[in-house]
């Protein structure tokens, strides 16, 4: 019987899973509800299943090929401690590792290069490797860390059209445009805030970033201070030896034209998605093709 | 039967309470829980009820004169809403009007005086008052605002602990002393800020000051990055006509030396506490003293 391969890559949303034959080759995808390994691990174990039980199904396989596969899951966080051991025996596959989501999405970026990655979402984390060294920096989570990121930048609009009532700070359309949505009543503004998870301020990152995008001198303020931590991690990643960089996450695009000039030439594109780097790892470890032997 | 006045300083961990004749001179102080009207109502009341029978026992009056006493009230924010109203009906006195406590603490500060309170503790909030006019500054809470504020300056402190663990920023003898507390692991740094509330985050901020007395780089960055927030909202509060400015809460006199050269002639010291206010407000509103007359 063929022993596949499976990639997996769990959300905080959805799990994607992708079955490939021995070699490597993806067959077949499928998708499922969240997999939070640490939050909610029995769900997660669950869609882990679903998810690639749709990917045998779409390669036409019989999905109880799944029990001889073997994996590579990718979840979130790079500190998963415990759940890591519980969800691992508990998965339906041959064999199968955790990894970091950056570290699958590193491996989809840039294949078997040295290099980086930098996430740029609601979050934000820098993941570096040279040769077996995987480093991460950042990524503490929005109530101490994720500098940069939308939910920060969301966060830091908020503050702003505060500061704006006030009259702390000077006003601009970004400001009003916040204080307006709520009733131009500041109380408004800090019952949201108050409740608010790291995603609810994000969807505020794009607004910030169209108005700089048209010279608005708050937005354009706010841009450049969340920029610069992006630039001072970037540093960081450089200094251990990374000459490539590929942004991801859903700000990447928006931010690159905003981060400094010294960074622009280490920038790539990525080559695959983080699937299909849970896929690669899962070829170099369990499979029986080319990059097994490295 | 004399008509007492009485001053309510309501707080989130006491309440305190004066008892004076109608002139004004306080004759008893009485002193008993947490006085939340928004959070709890009820234990406010009780709590309310209870230092002001306290009030009148510590003057050997006979505590049954509440019930025909006037009373200002003083409670925690400056937008309390409906708890005002169900607080106000309920109160055991012949007539009270509720205050923030912000306006409490500027009678007590300036006495009649124009001018404006700046309350530096767990949070930040700046009173200014011209006449009849008062006007608010700030004060929104540790999610969107009290920049400058003790929960502020302690999450900024963490937040550096693991910026300086990232080698992002530099580390110095105060972010090394805040992650050898965490044993030298940032999760743990991160578990604690998740769950913390301002006033523990508050409870680093006098960390900040002392190192940044004896030179050290980041708490001396911190502290003047703090500073500045403090001295943008002193501007506001002169540009509103305040020549006068008391500086209180737990951080005053630490705050004091970092502080503009500007704002320094403009401070002076409180001639009074909240609950002095409170009863000098009651005076002015329901008294028969020379004060009432105005």
């Amino acid at each position: 019987m063929t022993s596949y391969l499976i990639g997996i890559d769990g959300g905080g949303t959805s799990c994607r899973a992708a079955v490939a034959g021995p070699d490597g080759h993806i067959l077949g995808r499928g998708k499922s509800g969240a997999a939070n390994i640490l939050s909610d691990p029995e769900t997660a174990l669950q869609n882990i299943a679903d998810a690639a039980r749709a990917a045998f199904e779409d390669a036409s396989l019989d999905p109880a090929g799944m029990a001889s596969a073997r994996a590579i899951v990718g979840v979130a966080g790079h500190n998963v401690g415990d759940a890591v051991h519980y969800v691992k025996r508990r998965l339906p596959f041959a064999a199968a590792d955790i990894e970091s989501d950056g570290l699958i999405a590193l491996q989809g970026a840039l294949g078997d290069r040295d290099g980086a990655v930098a996430i740029l979402g609601t979050g934000t984390i820098y993941i570096a490797r040279q040769g077996e060294a995987v480093s991460y920096i950042g990524g503490w989570g929005f109530a101490i860390g994720d500098h940069g990121s939308g939910a920060r930048i969301g966060h830091a609009l908020l503050q702003e059209s505060l500061l704006a009532y006030d009259r702390i700070h000077e006003a601009s359309p970004v400001t009003d445009s916040v204080l307006s949505e709520f009733n131009d009543d500041p109380r408004d503004v800090v019952d949201f805030a108050r409740l608010a998870k790291p995603g609810e301020f994000g969807r505020y990152a794009p607004r910030v970033f169209d108005h700089a995008g048209r010279g608005d001198p708050v937005a354009t303020r706010l841009l450049k201070a969340a920029a610069a931590t992006v630039d001072e991690a970037l540093d960081v990643v450089v200094s251990r030896g990374s000459r490539t960089i590929c942004l991801l996450g859903g700000l990447a695009p928006l931010y690159r034209p905003w981060l400094a000039e010294r960074h622009q030439p280490l920038f790539v594109e990525a080559e695959a998605d983080a699937l299909t780097g849970a896929v690669a790892l899962a070829a170099a470890r369990f499979g029986t093709g080319p990059e097994a032997v490295l």
